[in-house]
């Protein structure tokens, strides 16, 4: 039997290695859909101990604890970081084969030097060794030695960008870091802080959103402000595809309710996010910008956990949901008037991915090579 | 080439012969979802001949026999079980690939010690020879050979368990036969029947259902009766994940309605069986049960064959329909409480083996290990 | 390395050798399932470049152009045939394990003897051989060099079929040449040209179609006359399986409406479609044909494409759609009267197969071989 995560890891033929030794090996990240926060790039943040860096917000890490039956005071808890790396050693040992096995032993291979199999028995020796090598392992360091040519970060349109424009002007980063442009809170009518969300909006803008004229006006002066800061990149989470057509006139009174914190009607909803969508790929194809739609994810199912812990803590799962219609029509609404930018579209449910690839090929062309992409949600 | 079904079959790798040989093959099967008659178990029911213990309900069999065009008469009519052998050979003939092809091989080896491949023309020898050999093999000696530490049966709430308490008071079989809850007859308020079963649950309870708080007493009864009797298990078939929130006081006037045989509407079942499964769920919750959840089936489909031959002849098909959105619903209502049992969840349809996974991945945890497990449906 | 595209290209292993090599490679195709115009096979059609033959109708081939930002002019538009080539030389290159690239190759290899791999530089002398080769290969030793023993091409009801005519009559072909009738236009009341179609059908049978009695009658009249032409199969597409239940009278009402080129709602459209579809499918039934059922397919989406190319352009995708339920039905309202014929299930989407197959497993029988089978529709 070969070493485990040797240097042929997952490479099972001749070809396999080859392409991977003489030529992707060498290629640089270019990383343009990550989720670091760009304030502790320019701190550099430093980590005192694994359980920081691996556990403090990977929450793909917490859910393989709970299915292994560790107790949430291990994982979310009031435990140490100690205790909660012990409990993650532990729960891996059942994980031969998922993805987060292999992830786990190529990273302390990679940054760390360790070439330990992880476990239970192991963890208080790789503690020691992992956290001697962390004093030398800042953020930017790691960023570094996995060879990222650009970092795009995930920011709010209202988002200042001081971040990426200390680290810019700084100029010290091999790594160019820049903003994606995230509008979901400006594209769904039916928030809860939706309205709230518009005040923000126009304050940043220095106007008042009162008009669907006006909203376009901020999104598109706030699209200005991220292009200037680096940004050619947008990123749409949506649940399923919107497609309802409708006036301008019927998108402003849905508009002047949504204000009024009033309830918005699945419908409603709808032709408001296929209205604004439409208009945001026509300013990134402007401005030659990519964008990003993100497919079927439904959230924060478990209440309980919602209310403890909020989002993002392990809690999504796969939406199962008819695409192929709306994604044409949504997309065609784009084509039709010849706006429809360059396009990666990802679904988290695997079986979509046929109908994202076909769908998707009927809007190639004008001479750009791959204009519409399938990315890989995982 | 290797010689057919040696004992390496399927083992491809010198991993997974060690896997399976060093470890699987020890293993004792706990067969907690059996279709096995108990009375049969109790009688140690002969058979004699292999039509009567291969073909006489395997209507997986019977499909594969239509589909290579055997006549009905030779497969469920007025045959002889000699010419109902003979034809199933001839029809194995044509399924090399599919499981029945190594079922029915690993049988022959493992049970009769037959290794001819099965044809029409070696069906005469194998015959004499099956036959011969099934003269020791009654139907407890065929579980002791397969290594079975638990059967779990298939039982009706309102079931005597006669036969298990016979079996356990008889104390001479080293494997433990105990009966699973499968109350779909109570859950389901449009089945034509539902108004005559709940006569019948109300008998067995001593008590006349009339309100939802006497169905849930009657149901709380069985549980009570089965746990009694060893069972730790129950069994849900439902075509689709139901989720319509609803009342008390309106699942009562879906009850009354369901008790005069009116008809049901859609979101009536679906709020009925919301309720239902929900309070099931914290009654297997408090005696830590386990129970499944059998998704996406779509049943008797060919109304001829249906009418002629009643359910289970091999007319049941894959169904598609979305899970995820109530699938998550149902689970959390029941997690709200505190309530949601450890949890088999199994489809069908192999496209929803993520949507499951990962729905049910959100509902991990309270430091049970693999409290939801994805089953296998085939 | 073995040599790309040798003899034994996709054959992985000895019994895969065996099987291809003394048995598949040398049996006859039938193509029952064809788009070649049979006017080009009566004129034994030849070709004057390789474009002509590869790249004037071939709309897979378009749209790996269009992905790799080849421009329209060099796709549809009005280069010449020579830089049409060099384009697709070119694309094909981006193509490594897509089909399109095997197919090509093998092309290139079995009828032309061109064992060079195709890329922008090989272009101009493959051009050369091609071009020469083609002299000598003209429609009919085309299709003799691939050994097919029938073409079933692909004809409309109102088709004079003088072609197949021609050729039949002629007597110099080794391969049976037969028409199949596709009736899409006259089951669908919801096409724009249903009117002057249904108008161009009876013309056709010297009748005035007013009635679903008259249609019915037209159309048993068109499958007589395709039946005395050689034709024994039939082709159904349809984007999602249409059940609704209906009365002739209702029909009748909705034949009245669409002659009168009125809307038709989706429920009118469906439930004309469920009692046209199951009366050709009694029709198919008698004359002992074989019917196939094209499921989920979404076409002509980007409508730009559409208005300046038309149909069949490249233009088509994946859909996703639920299935079950509705196939199941209508399966069944052919077969309750025993009226199914032999049927051949396709969807484009590979999601669906285990559903198509389980439930076309359940109207297997009347001692009949493989009535019902799983088309690929790729």
């Amino acid at each position: 039997m070969q070493k485990f995560m040797n240097e042929d890891f997952l490479l099972k033929t001749e070809t396999a290695k080859h392409l991977f030794h003489d030529y992707a090996a060498k290629l640089p990240i270019f990383d343009y859909h990550c989720h670091i926060n760009p304030k502790e790039i320019w701190e550099n943040k430093s980590y005192e101990n694994i359980t920081q860096v691996w556990l403090y917000g990977d929450h793909y890490k917490w859910r393989i604890m709970r299915a292994v039956g560790i107790e949430e005071k291990y994982i979310t808890g009031d435990s140490t970081d100690y205790e909660k790396f012990v409990a993650y050693a532990k729960a891996l040992s059942y994980a031969i084969g998922n993805p987060l096995y292999h992830w786990s032993h190529l990273e302390l291979k990679n940054y760390f030097g360790i070439e330990e199999t992880l476990s239970e028995k192991t963890a208080p020796i790789i503690w020691e060794k992992a956290n001697a090598a962390l004093k030398s392992l800042p953020c930017r360091k790691l960023i570094e030695m996995s060879n990222v040519a650009l970092i795009g970060t995930t920011d709010d349109p209202i988002d200042t960008l001081e971040y990426h424009k200390l680290i810019r002007e700084e100029g010290a980063m091999k790594t160019k870091v820049v903003p994606s442009f995230r509008p979901d809170k400006a594209v769904d009518p039916a928030r809860a802080d939706f309205a709230e969300y518009m005040g923000k909006l126009g304050e940043v803008c220095g106007m008042t959103i009162q008009t669907v004229a006006d909203l376009k006006c901020a999104l598109a002066n706030r699209i200005d402000f991220f292009h200037e800061n680096g940004s050619r990149v947008s990123d749409h989470a949506l649940d399923y595809v919107p497609f309802v057509a409708g006036t301008e006139a019927e998108v402003n009174t849905i508009l002047a309710k949504a204000l009024l914190s009033q309830t918005i009607t699945t419908t409603e909803r709808d032709m408001f996010r296929t209205h604004i969508i439409k208009f945001l790929a026509a300013e990134y194809n402007k401005r030659n910008w990519v964008q990003q739609w993100h497919l079927a994810s439904i959230r924060d199912n478990n209440k309980r956990l919602y209310k403890n812990l909020g989002v993002d803590v392990g809690n999504d799962a796969i939406m199962d949901v008819h695409l192929a219609k709306n994604l044409a029509a949504l997309m065609n609404a784009c084509a039709e008037d010849d706006q429809l930018p360059k396009t990666i579209l990802y679904s988290l449910n695997p079986n979509d991915n046929y109908t994202l690839m076909t769908v998707g090929g009927c809007f190639q062309g004008g001479g750009i090579p791959g204009k519409i992409q399938l990315g890989s949600a995982w």
